[in-house]
């Protein structure tokens, strides 16, 4: 039996750089998809178009949000931009028929490469990972009352465990922090390899929820830097803002696996939420 | 007389979404020409392919780059993927002949917005601008050696002050900061508006020099978020990288102005230099 995110994020080819994928709705987050999932049904799509060009892993990719996906079939096409020696460069974009009518989800821009063949070279760390309580000091996102879960199905994909010092969305009240941080595991053990990092910087719940604004911030655009691949286990994830201002914010994420190593990194520009 | 800036980033439209443009030779690096410079001539090409679209102002715009550039004539194309009531998203590219074969240089998607356009909302601010020594106590980028000069044309295009204490790669010897920071101006004290800070974010020089680590690091992408419209004067740059490991290391820029306001910010990812 497989892992459930590897039928979630699947693609089947139907012709040059044409995938079918099929959105799955417990993917979704209030009236939309996950955007961090849809990159890596997009990121899929590429790893399979770039296969036996000995570049299986992305190194960055950048998503565009074009227009809300909704859960069900859906077209994802890739097109070599460029492929040398060292890294391939694509652009993909996933469509959807809505009222008959194909409209683009997302679009995006990614190199890939490979992670095994990079050389070890010298290492400058002026970050470290997240200091969080023990795992079981830690409040699980899962354990939310089951009408915030009906708005977003998607705490049941994973195993979320937040430190309490910045879950005050799920704990009663925003604690002012502009971080969010906690433990990350897929909800069957699946083990998070390239792709599914590509997910992982995108799950924790919006900073403007710890800040104690309401409203939906429709992001704009979000860049994934993969790293490395992660060592099996649980991982450590943050964002953070550090500048809610000018009409934007910005979210940093970073994922450390149990090594202690940093292996994602993310940023995304989103829209202040408008009044509702 | 119009300033040097706008000579060097001008299009002139030759067909639907297609512009020519001209690579100055000036902003040349090394081998190649410098890639904030050439997010400008792309951002530039935007601008003009928006025109009556309300969305004159770049929101953010990441970059990924194919191959070197080389001055002389280029050819960048820009194509819509939505517009709507807000925002409007494209994708662009500048190709140039090489050897009789059009080559590309940059693949780039882009959200543009109306800036003055965006409600003011609550701020939260964890960051503050760079502190800076006073503009005169600090070392001025042109002031190089004429051979050093030679290998960094573009050191001549802006009035960039670097803090003493970050110059290292310019006064002897690399202090070993993972950050660079100074002052900055165009050289003929061309106003800094959006399209310009797509260049400014990348023309501090590469963190490794104050690493004193060796070598070309090529990057792989680029991306900008234009936050504001800088006040008049004097800018606050500042770029640094936390995580120089895994065989990347990523470089994150500021932009502040003179009133105190974050106007852009930025982040690239470049695999790590090889020993030459």
């Amino acid at each position: 039996m497989g892992y459930e995110y590897d039928a979630a994020i699947a693609v089947t080819r139907t012709g040059d750089g044409v995938f079918d994928a099929d959105l799955e709705a417990g993917w979704m987050v209030g009236g939309g998809i996950n955007g961090g999932y849809l990159q890596s049904v997009v990121g899929n799509a590429i790893r399979s178009f770039l296969e036996g060009s000995g570049h299986p892993d992305p190194y960055t990719i950048s998503s565009y949000f074009i227009s809300p996906s909704r859960p069900g079939p859906a077209t994802v096409r890739v097109g070599l931009i460029r492929t040398g020696r060292g890294t391939s460069t694509v652009s993909a974009g996933i469509w959807q028929e809505q009222d008959g009518v194909e409209v683009q989800r997302i679009s995006a821009l990614a190199t890939y490469g490979d992670l095994g063949a990079l050389p070890a070279g010298p290492e400058h760390l002026a970050d470290t990972p997240p200091q969080l309580p023990p795992v079981e000091e830690c409040v699980l996102t899962s354990d939310s009352p089951e009408d915030w879960k009906k708005f977003v199905p998607m705490l049941d994909r994973f195993q979320m465990r937040l430190d309490p010092a910045t879950a005050g969305a799920f704990v009663g009240a925003p604690g002012g922090n502009n971080f969010i941080q906690g433990w990350f595991k897929l909800v069957d053990d699946r083990p998070i390899d390239p792709i599914a990092l590509l997910t992982v910087v995108d799950t924790l719940p919006p900073v403007t929820f710890e800040l104690g604004i309401p409203g939906w911030a429709p992001t704009l655009e979000l860049t994934a830097h993969v790293r490395g691949t992660p060592a099996p286990g649980w991982l450590r994830i943050r964002h953070e803002t550090k500048n809610f201002t000018g009409g934007f914010f910005e979210e940093d994420c970073v994922v450390w696996d149990g090594a202690g190593r940093l292996v994602a990194q993310s940023r995304q520009l989103a829209l202040q939420p408008r009044p509702m």
